[in-house]
């Protein structure tokens, strides 16, 4: 099972300033591809932080996606980090300082050609449909914090990482609570091992109070533990099944 | 300067079926109370996963906040989490089991009366608005995954805690970006280092380009930071001053 981890990098994020955006972008892409999202950390913008994360999350995972820190200014730390989470330097890569030339032009200021920085050994993934590359360093895709931004790496990304058998999610939604339910549900997470099951209960319930959730590979096995499920409650107590 | 964690549960996050929407919730009210949130981890409902972070954060912040898997159902594993994290066991709370029986009447089940278990050795926080209480064990705060719940939460966690000297916050918003501005800002950071200073683009930037945000505990100095740094901009290019 191929999995991952996230790094979300900003201060703007740890004082409620924004509500991060970017994790379940991710998640979903992650889990289309069948790729396991198994951690996601948030922290300032410290270098010495954000190196020891990055340290340590692309060693216990196949592949590590940070978000934010990539501009110019002096909160933008995150090249450096990753850097020194692998004992390196940073380095100005010359076809992003042409393109920042090219774009720019007259108006070009040092700031600017800030961001070719990356950290030396690190490769530039690029597709034609986004001519400003991203900078990967070994396992590490080292993505901008801006959501839109963010969200329109997600095709390449998808494309270097390929897909894996991908999973399956069936539900159920009933009338009632999980105190309720709980002998049929721990029935069927015991008798269908290879499905995983999600209980979420719905506080401000209209139509349903509980939502089942059933997840899988094997897209047989998902649905015969769903339908178990079903048929283990009321007919009347099933509002949905999906 | 006191320090918190959060700790985020549950495989609905990481899987993308929903997006997390307390981080943001706790960020504002702890900012609001002094206090500085330094990090914030996302993991599957997994009790080792659990116990583990529950021990490291716990020991290196002042509090840790949980948020989800509290539920009576197989997937609901943080009162296990957090009571292996102090190496205690799990106890039945007498006074929740009691509300249990009288909110549920002849309708109880014994699933029901899971949602009493607490870690031996933990105390019970509540307030007159809320009287179902919370499970504070040493110093971490159990909290819902459910939004709603959460959020209903914060007064209580306000009144424990209780106020320090609250951050101050102010913006700039130019029409310059990063790269331009960067000479400008670097002076400001150095000449105010007790003032935090954020500076984040936009990308669909119709009035602003960049926002630049002065934060601290002292208002003068966080001011003054504000505004040197919009006096060094050319006065056409300041959008707006907060």
């Amino acid at each position: 099972m191929r999995t991952a981890a996230a790094l979300i990098i900003g201060n703007e994020l740890l004082s409620g300033k924004i509500a991060d955006a970017n994790v379940v972008v991710l998640a979903r892409a992650l889990r289309s591809l069948g790729v396991v999202l198994r951690r996601v950390v948030m922290v300032l913008d410290e270098i010495d932080v954000i190196a020891e994360e990055v340290r340590t999350l692309s060693k216990t995972h196949d592949w590590l996606f940070t978000s934010g820190g990539v501009g110019p200014t002096h909160d933008d730390v995150t090249i450096d980090g990753v850097a020194r989470a692998f004992g390196t330097h940073v380095v100005s890569e010359p076809s992003m300082e042409s393109m920042l030339r090219t774009y720019y032009g007259e108006k070009l200021t040092e700031g600017h050609l800030l961001m070719a920085r990356m950290p030396h050994g690190a490769r530039l993934a690029a597709s034609k449909s986004m001519p400003w590359p991203t900078v990967v360093m070994n396992n590490v895709w080292i993505l901008p914090g801006v959501p839109e931004i963010f969200q329109a790496k997600i095709p390449l990304i998808a494309e270097e990482l390929g897909a894996d058998k991908p999973f399956i999610s069936h539900a159920v939604f009933t009338t009632l609570d999980e105190g309720t339910i709980k002998p049929m549900l721990d029935r069927v997470v015991s008798e269908h091992p290879d499905v995983e099951v999600g209980s979420y209960p719905r506080w401000s319930a209209v139509e349903y109070r509980t939502k089942l959730t059933f997840d899988g590979r094997d897209a047989e096995k998902v649905r015969t533990a769903r339908d178990a499920f079903a048929a283990s409650l009321p007919e009347e107590a099933v509002v949905r099944v999906e």
